[in-house]
């Protein structure tokens, strides 16, 4: 099973280098590419598909940087669960995961570069790397595409750009997104705010996992609207000013979560422990929202930087198709949901309490607070009932 | 201030005695009784009601049981907190927290019995005990009704029996409820139900506060509806039996979930005590539902005996006025909350983690989670940057 490779180590997008990392997770760019003269594959018959396929996949396979290809496949050789695997790396398209015989998928051994064949359009080039490193993907995505021009006529037209299966992407063919983190606009109410700033300024906000999915544990990604009229370093440009504009408003508003409501802060980093630490049974979803906050405390030195990597993993490592690979076995909600907070605990044993030294500001002195809890440690309250009995006893 | 020593120590029907306490948390009798000929308090002047103020309150206070009274005293000389004080210690209702001059309360030195005068009828005597002891309370509240009617001349007809401001009180003018404490009921669904069943028995089911007030803490206060057309007698014997009836469902129902839904009840449990001994700012409402899972993990085994008494003094001390009262001084909610949530870690800095061997049934072995996890503490994957420092260390 040629995907077990992708669990034993972790994807080097997830590794945690690369700009701004503390709130830029990652950093994503794909081409769209189509055969000159070929119907896109919506429109394609299976074997017009598979001629196709014949042709590119070849082509992609055999660029330098695909030459130890962890991947290089058909999708009907993939099982739904590991599709949900690649997915849940974002190596794949939900999409893609649906195709099978047809449509093939090329990966290359760091897994930063992956190529899927027949998804909407006939190539989709996809670069990801941990952190903000727009403009070096920018250049790695460029090479490839350059590459892949020399063997393949794709469809161009020297008025609009590159023809694409949906006119949204005609033009430079081009999705630039960046992953952000960003529980600082979150918890302080701004980030509806922000999302529609962005999105004015033609940019789109959208969950983990793409298009119409929810914005999870705090992640969001920013990505480019427009593909028709500007050239790709007018589109990067914008979009890497806007990002780090939200990185500005980000830590504009830790900042000010930390002066002025450095408890509830310490509240939500402190309760995200005590429930991972302490639970038997946890969903995926509420898992993203904890790790979410676990890696803020990280950020704000609540807990040690040491745990970021094993924060970042387990956002991945947690999810359901993931465990499932993990485990080597299909496993039912309920045993995913208990084995999943098993793992976590398992993970996450030698994390120190989040620390709150002199960030919380106390409304009564740490010893006024002793005092009314009692001093000692908690002893049982002496009971009287017996001689309570025994007086009535005695009137009886 | 007479209150303060309110707060000094636990009320007797806090300490844990008496039958069935870990489910039956207190019992308490009420009876309605006015003086006769004399209109009722809510139709009389004020010139009336404190006429009827002078002749009650010294014949209550002069009964053998309130030789030590703790309070004896007339309703306008309590601030607003303090009033709550005695509400959240079940002492007085919420309806006479509202009174001032012209009402009165006397309270016996174990806080087992408190007379309100002028509520909204002339007396209301209240007897409350931990643990199911209805027999006992009412041998205890048959006694002070009948030394009380050698000194006042109670309303009463030989018809229908004692005469009272609301027609729902007339007959025995008696109240008898039992605050029980149905997790298992609640967490699996079953709740409803049983409220439904004794209801329709003429029995009612009210939340923590009495009347109209939520179920917080998965604490139920089931009492007689009727006090017309039978015996005092006859309603505790029936009210008993349907208290034994629950209390073996409740007990039913949690073995069930022990059986089949352990790793659920160790997760509510586990999931209260990470909240609690990590939170920075807490509800009074929330604790409570926190509070009974505690409570349940004690029942269970999970957690240590001892700590029972404990939890249950925090049912109390961690209600809005009790807080305030504890920490000498008006605080706003935030502070309530923040100082609340630094009670608890205080107070429960020594419990032990809740103990799940043999409860929770692995969906994997122990060795495999391990393995899954890596067997080692977990380390910080190498990072480039790190080596490029001690690098640099190095040269320098």
């Amino acid at each position: 099973m040629k995907i077990t490779n992708l669990l034993n180590s972790s994807s080097e997008w997830l590794k945690g280098d690369g700009g701004c990392n503390r709130i830029v997770i990652s950093t994503r760019i794909r081409l769209a590419r189509n055969i000159a003269k070929t119907p896109f594959p919506g429109w394609a018959k299976k074997a017009e598909r598979e001629r196709i396929l014949g042709i590119v996949q070849p082509a992609v396979a055999s660029m330098t940087e695909m030459s130890h290809a962890i991947i290089n496949d058909s999708m009907e050789h993939f099982s739904p669960l590991e599709k949900q695997v690649l997915v849940e790396q974002h190596l794949i398209s939900r999409e893609h995961a649906a195709k099978n015989a047809g449509s093939g998928l090329v990966v290359n051994k760091p897994r930063t570069l992956s190529v899927m064949i027949n998804e909407e359009d006939h190539l989709r080039i996809q670069a990801i790397k941990s952190g903000q490193q727009l403009s070096k993907l920018w250049r790695m995505v460029e090479k490839i595409d350059e590459e892949l021009e020399t063997k393949l006529d794709f469809a161009f037209s020297p008025q609009i750009g590159y023809l694409t299966a949906c006119p949204t992407n005609v033009g430079t063919g081009m999705r630039a997104s960046v992953m952000m983190h960003l529980p600082g606009l979150v918890l302080s109410d701004q980030i509806t705010q922000i999302i529609k700033a962005v999105n004015r300024i033609g940019l789109a906000v959208r969950g983990l996992y793409g298009e119409g999915t929810e914005a999870l544990g705090n992640l969001f990604q920013v990505s480019n609207q427009i593909t028709l009229g500007e050239s790709e370093a007018q589109i990067l440009e914008r979009l890497t000013k806007v990002i780090n504009q939200i990185i500005e408003h980000e830590e504009n508003a830790r900042q000010r979560m930390l002066q002025d409501k450095a408890r509830m802060v310490a509240d939500q980093v402190g309760r995200a422990y005590g429930v991972m630490m302490h639970s038997y049974s946890i969903t995926s979803k509420e898992v993203l929202n904890l790790l979410s906050l676990l890696r803020l405390g990280v950020d704000l030195g609540m807990l040690p930087e040491d745990y970021r990597v094993i924060i970042d993993e387990l956002f991945i490592r947690t999810q359901p198709a993931h465990l499932q690979k993990d485990f080597d076995r299909k496993l039912t909600t309920e045993e995913r949901d208990g084995l999943r907070s098993d793992l976590l605990r398992q993970k996450l044993k030698f994390i120190p309490v989040p620390n709150t030294k002199g960030l919380v500001e106390g409304f009564a002195s740490d010893d006024e607070v002793a005092d009314r809890a009692g001093k000692e440690p908690p002893k049982p309250a002496m009971r009287d009932d017996d001689e309570d009995e025994e007086i009535e006893d005695d009137e009886d």
